[in-house]
């Protein structure tokens, strides 16, 4: 053991093989606890001269009645959704929310953190950075036991709860939905590989081909790096090809609306020509012509339930112990992508 | 003069005549005032039982290197663009922001002020809430010397530097490209009458039909909540009008989006039975169809110099004196107003 290195719940928690939130139940002499258990707890946290983190409970203590939002980017109507459902919820239960915006910068990212804790925040909500591939500044949160939830764009390792999307089901859904209008070809524009939800989506992309026996054809797989310029190029080569693909299902909705922009402009017609889908059910998609097919995402309800449970968690009304609370999307069919029959 | 009543530079600065700036310049022997003038105001506060305010002091000595931002609401694509133009120059010079959000509440805002406030923030950039129609929270602010900048929706009668856009300008270059093209009966649709942008954007309606020798027509003003409701039920009422009135400007884009939607699901062609022009320029006005025409309003821009003038201040390059910095808008005419000339 490091000089001066100080005893963490979590490492109690190991040597013992019990969660940290058992440990945190019996330092506090909790009733839920078989009073064998505590002793042995506390018998081991003496034996490995654990000092309660002074800093952790004053916070805990001392309320500043507000807590921390760090999302990716602001002007997204993804992100401004989950911070309306985090407000309300927040305002409801008496507490005050500051947001913060990473610009997709790890370093902002940390910057971020470094300025509300510092600002006395209980607690914090978190949805990582496109350039997030490393996370000590999450592993020190923890280890100062500060209470934070992570929400949409998550890091699997890491100990605390989580509230994701069911992307791999979103992706199927509406990659079936193409398959059902009778389209093979199906081309899948992905986001950039390292992006969590690049991988989710396309694993439900090759789920719904395989489960209609259709073979990957690598060729049908393009990437886009999200800029505007990025998804026109994609637009192009995907009208160039020879034949044409029946399908297209892009990543997120402002990507399949730059190809739908690309495309009309070049007189190609959607669904006739080829069918187009989207992801997130942004409010452009519903008002773009040809509206736009896509899977919805609720937001609102995802900032509810992150910071819910944070709250739950703040107050002792939910135990410390991680948890995983996964999203369900919905299909949302519109025009542009039935072409199998426009008379619906 | 109260007992225990804390005398502020303002005060010094009305006894003498002189601005905050030239009483704060003196106070801090600053080598750009006659020495004259700095021993009169030096006197002055001397027999005032002037109290630097050291809280205020103390906010300015150990700065946080961080700002607050409060804005209406952050769904709305147009603060979050303020939002980024804020952070960007923020960021590059070295500040961190945080973020709170009013839900166009007076009381969040006011429990916003004071969360920013005790989480040491150097600045605050504010813009208004629906509701603000009182300021007893800001004028509280400017007494205890706390540096903020009021933008977009700001109240006309605060010592502090207001960073707007030309709102009868923007409106009227609207109304103007309606006339010219050859419409007579225009209706303006407002938003709630106590908002600053309703009354402006009527002015400058105002302004254009009387340039044009047209009678103002109080039948062709029509007023919405700004819910998706209301923007409705005024479509439906306009489309009732016999006769027809030729176009329609919208306060705002999202008005004119719903219009547009009523309107078609009814077989209102547009712009040949009616013309329509919203306000913003928010993404969704150029992919609508047809594609709206409206008028810019630059929020990253407007951010940028808010922030800019803010950090100014802060950092002694700017002048505390309040100053008005007004931003022109741009129109953008589109084929939604375009029935004059369709093969332009």
């Amino acid at each position: 053991m490091k000089k001066g290195h100080q005893i963490t719940m979590k490492e109690i928690a190991k040597k013992l093989g019990v969660s940290v939130s058992t440990i945190s139940r019996a330092l506090k002499d909790s009733p839920e606890l078989h009073p064998e258990t505590k002793r042995k707890i506390v018998e081991m946290a003496k034996e490995m001269n654990y000092q309660p983190n002074l800093l952790a409970q004053s916070l805990r203590i001392s309320r500043s009645k507000t807590l921390g939002v760090i999302v990716p980017e602001i002007t997204s109507h993804f992100f401004a959704s989950c911070i309306s459902g985090i407000q309300d919820t927040a305002n409801t239960r008496g507490y005050n929310v500051m947001i913060c915006q990473s610009n997709e910068s790890l370093e902002l990212e940390k910057a971020n953190i470094r300025t509300l804790v510092s600002s006395q925040v209980d607690g914090l909500l978190i949805s990582l950075s496109r350039e997030t591939n490393q996370f000590d500044h999450l592993y020190d949160l923890y280890n100062r036991e500060i209470n934070f939830v992570l929400f949409d764009r998550v890091n699997e390792e890491i100990p605390v709860s989580k509230v994701t999307f069911n992307d791999v089901g979103g992706a199927y859904q509406v990659v079936k939905h193409l398959l059902e209008g009778e389209n093979r070809r199906i081309v899948y524009v992905s986001g950039p590989e390292d992006l969590y939800i690049s991988k989710k989506r396309k694993e439900g992309y090759l789920k719904a081909l395989k489960e209609f026996g259709i073979d990957i054809d690598p060729t049908l797989i393009f990437k886009s790096d999200l800029t505007t310029e990025g998804n026109i190029e994609v637009a192009k080569a995907i009208a160039e090809m020879q034949p044409r693909p029946d399908a297209v299902f892009c990543m997120i909705d402002p990507v399949a609306v730059d190809v739908l922009t690309q495309w009309k402009s070049v007189g190609i017609k959607i669904p006739q020509d080829m069918a187009l889908a989207g992801f997130t059910n942004n409010p452009t998609a519903a008002v773009v012509e040809p509206p736009l097919t896509t899977v919805a995402q609720p937001g609102y309800e995802m900032g509810k339930l992150a910071v819910s449970h944070l709250l739950d968690q703040l107050d002792g009304i939910a135990s410390d112990d991680p948890i995983s609370i996964v999203l369900e999307t919905t299909l949302v069919p519109r025009k542009s992508s039935q072409h199998f029959d426009l008379k619906k």
